[in-house]
């Protein structure tokens, strides 16, 4: 048994696999089904064109309420020369949608006769006059829809492979037809392995894993306009994964066989896929997603007449496995169905941070997006397979071929968008410190047709990004020791450049997080130091960072001092998780964090947590939404129910500082 | 009964129905359901916010298969000086996923290991070594997913009003939920009124309205995410019409009448929502749409603890109908289901056509698009109500909001659309003549990623359209009477400032159609000025038109001497549907046209149909797909099965023309 996976470039692997599933004649749709013309036929894939069976309309028909005239009749007719036309004879009432008798050729609409009795007064019955008078002639062929204005019999009306929308179900049904043959849907089963996973709301013990992708990639298929069957977990053990796979392939278009695809102690996917037919391919440069496999299973135990039954080994990490289903199994439905396969709109943006990237590997890089001075900016998310957060935050995706190692902060990229264009118009990007009440800001902004995208990469961080253009404010709680006052030295010092406003945001208690019971007693940061006990940091340029190492300079103590001074976590709650699964003993940070994770809380100190906002965005639409949120009671109502959160000056402006 | 509505303007209309819904306490999400968490939750919208109920993970997990360490005893390791770790005591092998020992902090991957076996030789299995040895240190907390990495307990998951992509499935399994509550779909009910109507597929005769609105109106209200019912046809009668909406009020939550809701002698549509509630609105100045009806039910019949049902009358023209339910319905029931109204992408484009618009309507004009050297322009397409046609070929709309009487030809606009921009970045934008084989090439051009657009506006306007830089090339078949060949010198007149190629397309035989038979024994046209039987022309500037002005020259006859000349249609199907309705006893087209609704044809003249395409065009990747096609034999084949078609010469280069 092999440790490493030999990768093959994805072109090469998406290569193979269409070729084998060509050789036996399965690349292409899968068959024709003759369905009724319903609503239910909403998404399908026309598996051949509609041609019209029928004119449309079928007959002249009277485009409005009106009379049936001969246009030769009306000739002369004007304001001072009415002409009047006897009912039955020279004219005759019709509905919208009546048919027009031959021996007329216009309508003349309701609205433009006078109704006469037969005395020549005004009829009462507008409708069923003796006569009617006009005052203007009117050419042949007006206010009627000829036979064939929409559709003329034999006209194409719909090409194959158009997916069905609303209207094109009433096209085909107004050219005459009531069924309308369209591709099959591809018949596919997910089988999750692993004996480590536990379904859904499962109680958990440590080592137990929720298995969700299945859900995740049936909703993916589901979407692509497949037929999804779910199979429950099979424990890692050959013979019943054997035993299962064999089951679906008589059954099932493609199998999905998640996870085991990659080459540890337990992953028996590989050899599943060699023992029922061909292993294709296993392992792909392209990240994340390596442990692919790609095969067709073709045991003697099929039928004769049965096809080999292509099967996808899917990674187990929940990115991996979303990935592997758009990237190796879309084409293939797609195909499958008739159907181009999906292509999201690219657009250029500007990478907001560098990028590593193997040089080997097609990589996918989840990206939130948005729109600053007229540049669109990507910002990289989580690159962890196992963080499916990141896919859910992702606006787009910037995907970096074989052959480059990476990019630098300020290039261009081309990111693949998920979402539309006009969406991240709607984009207010704020780049600073964390704070769990962001998350409460964008939901409340998100009734107010903005979405509020919030990179948390620290107070003076994300000043800079301001003065870099990369962001429309920023959030900052910095310390300055010189003036115990909040945020605006550094200002001056990270934004030289421009004119901004900073906005009182909210107070906060920071403390120590602290096991639940305190157990090392800590009151104070120095109990930290003198009691040797670990604790977790947050990174550097952070405003936490300043605020720690303010009073560590201030009580005279050093670094060294403190052990795992260097464990950097990037947010408040990450250093609770590290003090609630015992890394650390404790780390300084806000009481919403410690209570979020059961932790204790220590306060210690108290602090200001500022909005710095260019003057430029001030009175643009785009923050208006933002401003009436923080001035609204019903939002500051909501933070103040948070614990060590206190909103006395939200909104208040704390200083107008000029650039330069 | 009145025979005009009074329209009330549209954001009028929109505001009344929203008030009285908010009156009603019925303006915001139905209900909340608890549903569980698979697949089937896919396009639901979320009721409430998801908090995080766990960490995920929820332990100190293993990111790779590797050995489990301490990072402090790695230290100092160095390829040149290995530090070798016992099994048991020093390390453990853990695959990815296995919970991390509280006794260590990092994990080195397998890859990254010498597994030994007890005597330091290399051990048979890699997984279960008796020691090993390492060449580098390892920091802590390598390849380890901390707990909480990707959600930390009581985390925002996911705001209110998200609909749920796969992913967000993900999402919210992985941070403790087995279900997820939603917002209640709308139960809506489509009531189809009209003695008039037939079912879909129904054998048909005159004045027979094939009903399909419901279909179109379900699907619709499908994709938007109601739960829709639709009921059979009611014939039009005033009671069984109240009866019917009575029994729809006891259980949806919103009735769709259609139609009678105009002021005809048997639109009853009003009159029983004025019977059974209130009527807010009758008459809206839009367009398409005009007699929409927006009411209340709230007949003493409804149990007390029911609030009054909303109903919409909605026109019975097919676009009109549509669009009644994009404009009227969409936003309540988006509204409904917590989420935000739909909305287009919007773009400036160019007219191609003037428009003409009522100027106290809201207008909504119906256009193709497709992009021609950088600039977007919008085609208008058929303004008739009852033309589904329209919206099956729109790509967007133009909105002429009130108070505007029209657009130029060359003038800018604003268009919705409803294709994605890639997609408009393939289309083909043709205009001239027209010919049916023209729709064979977009169905093969469909296969090649590429959207072919024609519009149909004769060769002459073709030409121009050229010069004006509207279109990437242009069908032409305008025969010369000086030199009796085709196009050239009129593309010498009509393009001047453009170097363009002229290729052969098809030859085609134009001649008379005449009903089966020949009733009136036509042989030639003179026949039909001698025996005054009625004709229907082609339009001016068309290729059909000049070819019937040159023999009628060439003859000695005048345009007097034929009865209907002025009579004119823009395509070779609509003089055939004309001929075969009996409004015209002939025309002069091709033989394709009168065979597809069953004429006799006397073939006459034959001539060449070119296409004219501009150097600049002719390299570029857009219409190498194009080239491909003509020069194809599945294609070539397929325009010759057609009757009166030859390919003799199909994409034979026949002159490259300079400019000017």
């Amino acid at each position: 048994m092999s440790v490493y996976l030999k990768d093959i470039p994805l072109d090469e692997a998406l290569h193979r696999f269409e070729s084998a599933l060509r050789e036996i004649d399965a690349w292409g749709i899968l068959g024709i089904e003759e369905i009724p013309l319903d609503e239910n036929a909403l998404g399908r894939v026309l598996a051949e064109p509609v041609w019209a069976k029928l004119n449309s309309p079928h007959y002249h028909a009277s485009a409005m309420d009106g009379f049936a005239v001969r246009a030769e009749d009306t000739i002369g007719a004007q304001p001072s020369n009415p002409i009047t036309l006897r009912l039955g004879k020279s004219s005759i009432y019709l509905d919208t949608g009546d048919p027009l008798p031959a021996e007329f050729n216009a309508v003349i609409p309701i609205e433009n006769t006078e109704p006469l009795d037969g005395l020549g007064g005004i009829s009462p019955d507008i409708r069923k006059p003796d006569s009617i008078r006009i005052r203007a002639s009117i050419p042949p062929w007006s206010y009627i829809r000829p036979v064939g204005e929409d559709y003329v019999a034999t006209q194409l009306v719909l090409p194959e492979g158009q997916i069905l929308r609303p209207v094109d179900l009433g096209a085909i049904a107004a050219s005459g037809h009531k069924s309308v043959r369209v591709s099959r849907r591809p018949k596919v089963v997910i089988l999750p392995t692993g004996s480590e996973l536990v379904p859904i709301g499962s109680e958990l013990k440590p080592g137990d894993i929720l298995e969700y992708n299945s859900v995740v990639m049936a909703a993916q298929l589901k979407a692509m306009g497949a037929d999804v069957t779910r199979f429950p977990i099979t424990e890692d053990n050959f013979d019943k994964i054997r035993e299962h796979v064999l089951s679906a392939a008589k059954e099932f278009d493609l199998i999905l066989l998640n996870a085991g695809s990659s080459a540890g102690s337990e992953d028996f996917s590989s050899r599943v896929v060699e023992d029922l037919g061909r292993l294709l391919v296993h392992g792909v440069a392209v990240r994340p997603g390596h442990p692919v496999i790609l095969g067709l299973v073709n045991p003697a135990e099929l039928s004769s007449s049965r096809k080999p039954v292509p099967i996808v080994g899917v990674p187990g990490y929940p990115v991996s496995a979303a990935m592997t289903v758009e990237i190796f199994v879309e084409p293939i439905i797609s195909c499958w169905l008739g159907k181009p396969a999906q292509k999201y709109e690219v657009e250029t943006a500007i990478l907001t941070r560098k990028i590593v990237s193997p040089p080997g590997d097609d990589d996918y890089v989840r990206v939130a997006l948005g729109k600053v001075d007229g540049r669109l900016l990507a910002a990289p998310l989580s690159r962890g397979a196992g963080v499916i957060s990141s896919l859910v935050k992702a606006d787009g995706l910037v995907i970096l071929p074989r052959g480059i190692q990476g990019c630098e902060s300020g290039e261009s990229v081309r990111v693949q968008l998920f979402r539309a264009r006009q969406e991240l118009e709607k984009t207010i990007f704020c780049i600073g410190s964390h704070d769990m009440t962001l998350d409460l800001l964008a939901q409340f902004l998100s009734k107010k047709d903005r979405r509020f995208v919030s990179s948390n990469v620290g107070s003076q961080r994300g000043l800079i990004s301001l003065q870099l253009r990369e962001a429309h404010l920023a959030g900052s709680h910095l310390l300055d020791p010189e003036t115990g006052d909040f945020n605006l030295s550094y200002i001056r010092q990270y934004i030289p450049g421009r004119s901004v406003r900073v906005v009182a945001f909210l107070h906060r208690e920071q403390g120590l997080m602290v096991p639940r019971g305190n157990p090392h007693g800590l009151k104070g940061l120095k109990d930290i130091s003198e009691q040797q006990v670990r604790m977790v940091n947050r990174q550097r340029g952070s405003g936490t960072r300043v605020l720690f190492d303010y009073h560590l300079k201030n009580m005279g103590l050093t670094q060294n001092a403190f052990l795992g001074y260097e464990d950097e976590e990037y947010t408040h709650l990450g250093v609770a998780a590290a003090v609630a699964s015992g890394r650390a003993d404790t780390g300084l940070g806000i009481a919403a964090a410690a209570i979020a994770l059961e932790l204790d809380f220590v306060p210690l100190f108290t602090e200001r947590y500022d909005l710095v906002i260019p003057q430029d965005y001030l009175d643009g639409d785009l923050l208006e939404p933002l401003m009436e949120v923080i001035s609204s009671e019903q939002f500051r109502n909501s933070v103040s129910a948070l614990p060590g959160y206190d909103v006395r000056e939200m909104g208040k402006v704390i200083a107008d500082l000029e650039a330069g």
